[in-house]
């Protein structure tokens, strides 16, 4: 014997959320029917409320509810610089951290040919078309600094450079409070190699 | 800034399920945006089906879509034996892996005072009433070896003593395929106390 149908159900469809194998979702099925009903109801209802709802940004392709998203709409910001980043929380990152007031274009992904995510699916035909617009002085790449991230901020200096737009990549070294004895030796040799005179 | 209203809603909601927090609870809300919209749909369904159609059993409080649940509709099974579990997932482990075709009573949780669950939350209320209907000649219980699951066990096992009924607890010792070498003393030392002639 088995679970009853609606049971298998649901725990068939949780596995299709990322990092939850057979046991968590088993574990999840039993803790909202047991103990939170309330809960599973508000995830039900925030998952097809957003899935209706949520868009991508018509200029920047970050998550949006509206044709254009917040970012993009914003009177305040700087039309010439336009910072490129991997995902939506790359971009709450820079607004938090960074003092950056421009504009954003958001990747969503990187370029891997391995999983077959090409340039096409990263949105580089609306880039170009808005680099092709004019207005923008200065294209700050921040993908990650993984193998994919400097292949895509690679592949993204080249398209701007080829529509003479300045290109800059944020910079990569020793982080902050972190101590030398403890850093890995490829940042540290990324950190020699980018030292720049004071 | 932050995220637009609904993505915020989701990821706030998504942190209700156990053993996702903060990160995780992004990462899921960016993979169904981005990658797996019809899968969202799927968990929403299939949340609120379960949720609306899932109840308890009358006679075993196992998870049911009508009133009684399968192992307990089922006419083949033995009326005369009844097995204690703790959750659901161990009434699918006994049936996998034990040869046992009685019926079960589930407690859905274990006794555990600091958390506030006292026998009331575990149906033995319900039990006390099987019980006393008659026809059962064994109680075998099979809550987990720990601490909470001892506790249970005791309980229960006075519960069905006062009622005249003979009461057994599944063997505890040396896992089939196990190395003594390797078997934790506390074990070891339950699977000395319960050796038999043989």
């Amino acid at each position: 014997m088995n679970y009853s149908p609606l049971l298998t159900r649901l725990i068939q469809s949780l596995r299709r959320l990322p990092g939850v194998g057979p046991k968590s979702a088993q574990r999840i099925a039993f803790h909202l029917l047991e103990r939170d009903r309330e809960g599973a109801n508000a995830v039900a209802e925030s998952l097809q409320a957003a899935m209706q709802g949520i868009q991508h940004c018509q200029d920047c392709r970050m998550f949006s509810e509206g044709p254009r998203c917040e970012f993009c709409q914003a009177a305040s910001r700087d039309d010439s610089l336009l910072c490129i980043v991997e995902g939506p929380a790359d971009v709450l990152a820079v607004e938090q951290g960074a003092n950056y007031r421009g504009r954003y274009f958001v990747l969503m992904g990187h370029l891997s040919p391995l999983d077959g995510i090409g340039p096409e699916d990263l949105g580089l035909d609306l880039l170009t078309q808005r680099l092709d617009r004019g207005g923008i002085k200065e294209v700050i790449i921040a993908t990650n600094p993984t193998v994919e991230g400097e292949v895509t901020a690679h592949y993204v200096a080249e398209l701007a450079r080829s529509r003479n737009t300045r290109v800059t990549r944020i910079a990569h070294g020793v982080p902050m409070g972190g101590e030398l004895e403890y850093v890995d030796s490829g940042t540290l040799a990324h950190a020699f190699a980018g030292r720049q005179q004071v």
